[in-house]
């Protein structure tokens, strides 16, 4: 374990209020969560153009994308899970602070690891998006093929399959890509975020 | 290990030439390394103030600090080291595809995992600044008392003390904080910025 008592936390010069009025929005997180193909990493980017066309300054963490990079050193044991939930959770931490909108498109099946991420953000500024479309249907839709190496015993550790998936206690929204097309389940996400205030159109510098 | 092969890469739907004409900015990263109590904090933040007041944006990742966060988990070993570099070299990689300016002031002792980070940037974009402050000099500083804990056998594998640091090969720029004040370490990383094209007071968006 880190022996981070014995590091000094060091201020910075420039604070995070300074980097959103320079940026002239506020950040928030729409962290995705949900079986493998409920539609996570699509409706991430369908959120990421909407608030690039508002002008808004966005970025989209994807947890397969990671395990390319900051994550890959981690398989898919339920411990190796937990840590690539919590360094993902980590990096949008920074990514809030210095500004950005932050879009996380990650399975992340345990609900701790979900808390512990909501933990990390100030009441209200991160918003669970449960993508709730069924596990027949993600399987049918198979998009990458891994449902089917997975029932074939080519793939273990598969979420949905013999790795748990904890369904969300209390997120902030649930939306269903089998009912809904992307389009509307943006929709839904857009008049969420613009309902609590995170999305405002003539958007104002805070107070110093 | 990861069985990273077994997943799929996800197209972002904003590219970064998107989010960087949006941001008005070119990205960059400054790396800023050397011993323990060199400088190198107190430079990143120079240059991110410098920065904000040219109204570019900027974010300061601080070895320091994501010991408290991300790499709270890692200890002081080769080996922890090692990945401590190596995970703040992928989050730098994150903030520089998001469009961001990115400062990074971390000891990050060993040439190998400074290579593994100038790896992951295109050519040019990333500036190995070499704060070599003399280890007296930081020593008799000592601002945060480590060094005199050290000493003390308080605290182990201590950069300098009982841990190596090995000196850059190639940097990109060397400034030395005993001869020189932060803002004239400052003045000296903003004239190289500017000279190699990095930093443009009329910037242009780049072609799509």
């Amino acid at each position: 374990m880190g022996a981070h008592h014995d590091v000094v936390w060091q201020t910075y010069a420039i604070s995070m209020a300074e980097r959103i009025r320079l940026l002239k929005q506020s950040p928030f997180v729409l962290w995705f969560t949900g079986l493998p193909g409920a539609g996570k990493t699509t409706l991430a980017n369908a959120m990421a153009k909407r608030l690039h066309d508002m002008e808004r300054h966005a970025y989209v963490l994807d947890g397969d994308n990671l395990r390319h990079g900051l994550n890959r050193d981690l398989g898919f044991s339920v411990d190796d899970r937990r840590e690539n939930v919590r360094r993902t959770a980590e990096v949008a931490s920074l990514m809030y602070d210095s500004g950005l909108i932050t879009l996380v498109a990650c399975i992340s099946p345990f609900e701790s690891e979900r808390e512990f991420a909501r933990g990390l953000f100030p009441t209200g500024q991160f918003v669970e998006v449960f993508v709730d479309t069924p596990q027949a249907v993600c399987e049918q839709r198979d998009q990458k093929g891994l449902y089917r190496r997975a029932r074939a015993g080519e793939l273990s550790n598969f979420t949905g399959i013999d790795s748990p998936f904890e369904r969300p206690e209390s997120p902030e929204l649930i939306v269903d890509a089998s009912e809904s097309s992307p389009a509307q389940c943006a929709d839904a996400i857009t008049g969420y975020v613009i309902d609590q205030g995170l999305l405002i159109a003539d958007w104002t510098p805070p107070e110093q």
